[in-house]
């Protein structure tokens, strides 16, 4: 009898009410959203069938959001902007989500957003949602449960969502693989500061938004405003049929958020009509199945007992010049699949 | 007795012998070397057993060449600069082979040194080794096959090896990966040249040729090396010591290109100074062997009956919203591998 009882206390433990979840979620309840959000990162089976069920159901409402990714230097001050610009939105009546990108919080355990505290205007606000950043898994792990949290938050009825992204490894790529409209926060002083810049990171960019732009600053971020069109000017535009463009911010003084959020709405409109928008969208869904699917076929095989170590034997055989990286292939992958 | 002489006769047909092909190659014989590149390239087990034991064989003479790289956009005069340099290179002395990446080919059926009489008397010069580009293959054979080709060409005592590539698909990613150097042929008028410009493609170049700078384009050209300069002065230099430069070349009128040939033997002394030139045909070696393991990968899983058809029927599922990416991946790959 008790080990009955048990078992079947245990299976009540485990038993998610997806339809209540889901009633609560389109109530615009922030905690069973915040439910939704840990289901899909879970890694018990059970709980990401639920988070799956959960967003099968919510898929139809899916769509309807602007999607903002945000990335920077350090120092440009992402925090700061990314509040007050989310201020700004969810004050003339718009549903915020923030959400985040860290591939080094695996590496350092902190995360970008981890530290509520530094967005806590934003976060007490009706209108907004902010999600910390997973600080563990792989970036295609990160990637995947960032991009359902996003569907996840424009089901439930946020109209603009914001990444935030830091320049570690791909996640500049990996954000701009999800998002509408890509935004590179920098300082002023172009020059100095391109060159520390990752390679190809300004043609990722719809907006280069020049910040703090205040106080003694102002008269030097207007002179790097000039400097960033200019070479914006000799490069390939991000989006076909946009011209990118560079805005000085100051989100200490509240000015050029306004001409910030002008643009991505000039955007939209213009991909709209071009179709662009939409094609965009197909195409993300698209590569974002392939990139899934090679993640997993390449997990699955280095799950595999053994072949990380040959791996490591192998290259060592490949750097001393035993061995053709053909036959190494040969070694390590069998013709028939493994 | 006829069937069994039948069988002696097609395994004669089929026996190579390496050692001979090793030392024939070896005393210099280019009919050799095209032999042993086509055993490497073919579809037959036997041969291709053939080419990797010869490669692995000649894996020691291997590294001594300087490996260069040569991309353009259309009309820059691609095959007209590597003949004249080429050349040059050949009276100086040098053994100069020249090889192509040409994913363009498997399309419309055309290769870039397809038509050898292009660079015919490059061709007939002594010192010097024509391949054309393989007409098939993904572009995962066709690196794979141009990379072992280099090291064959290498090992045979070529001193000088160009790769021409085009500007389509990954293709100049794919031949950066593989080069010491890099260069970029470009015509007068950066402005609206780079705009038609691949993405991130300048970022890629250790040198940029302003090519035709000859006859009334010669001023022109100066002007467009200085522009080149201020831009390359913004974006971060592709090999870690070296500062990008762009020169005008003429190989109508012979010039310039001395300049870009110190450039290069300028570029080798600092990055082999540094420990950078080491450093990065390492780093290249093991890239190779990790992007052949993810092809292999995915290759052998989309060789399996039906998988391709459910690929195409998921992608359609998922852009109509009746499905999550992570459901259509477990629909398509188990967790037990495939």
């Amino acid at each position: 009898m008790v080990s009955s009882r048990r078992k079947r206390f245990a299976k009540k433990q485990r038993v998610i009410d997806v339809d209540e979840v889901y009633a609560k979620i389109c109530e615009g309840s922030r905690l069973h959203l915040s439910k939704a959000i840990t289901l899909l990162e879970s890694i018990h089976e059970e709980d990401k069938k639920a988070g799956q069920a959960l967003l099968k159901k919510l898929l139809p409402k899916t769509g309807s959001s602007i999607r903002i990714g945000i990335t920077g230097v350090p120092g440009a001050g992402k925090s700061t902007f990314i509040e007050t610009f989310g201020l700004m939105l969810a004050e003339k009546g718009y549903k915020v989500a923030v959400l985040a990108i860290d591939p080094s919080s695996t590496v350092n355990g902190g995360s970008i957003l981890g530290d509520k505290t530094r967005m806590e205007a934003l976060a007490r606000h009706q209108n907004a949602f902010i999600r910390p950043s997973p600080s563990s898994g792989t970036l295609g792990g990160v990637h995947k449960k960032t991009r359902e949290t996003m569907l996840l938050c424009e089901a439930t009825g946020y109209d603009i969502i914001l990444i935030e992204t830091v320049g570690v490894g791909q996640s500049e790529t990996v954000v701009r693989g999800m998002v509408d409209f890509f935004a590179l926060l920098v300082l002023t002083g172009a020059g100095d500061e391109l060159q520390g810049m990752k390679k190809g990171i300004m043609e990722l960019a719809d907006a280069i938004v020049v910040h703090k732009a205040d106080g003694d600053n102002e008269r030097l971020a207007k002179k790097t405003v000039r400097e960033y069109r200019q070479i914006l000017h000799f490069l390939q535009p991000a989006s076909p049929g946009w011209t990118t463009t560079a805005i000085p911010v100051s989100s200490l003084h509240h000015t050029g958020l306004d001409v910030f959020w002008e643009t991505v709405l000039s955007f939209q409109s213009t991909m709209e009509e071009s179709g662009e928008w939409q094609l965009r969208r197909q195409k993300q869904t698209k590569d974002w199945f392939h990139a899934m699917i090679r993640d997993r076929l390449i997990d699955n095989f280095f799950a595999q007992a053994g072949k990380k170590e040959l791996v490591t034997t192998l290259e060592k055989e490949l750097l001393v010049g035993e061995l053709t990286v053909a036959s190494a292939v040969d070694l390590l992958v069998s013709d028939n699949g493994f």
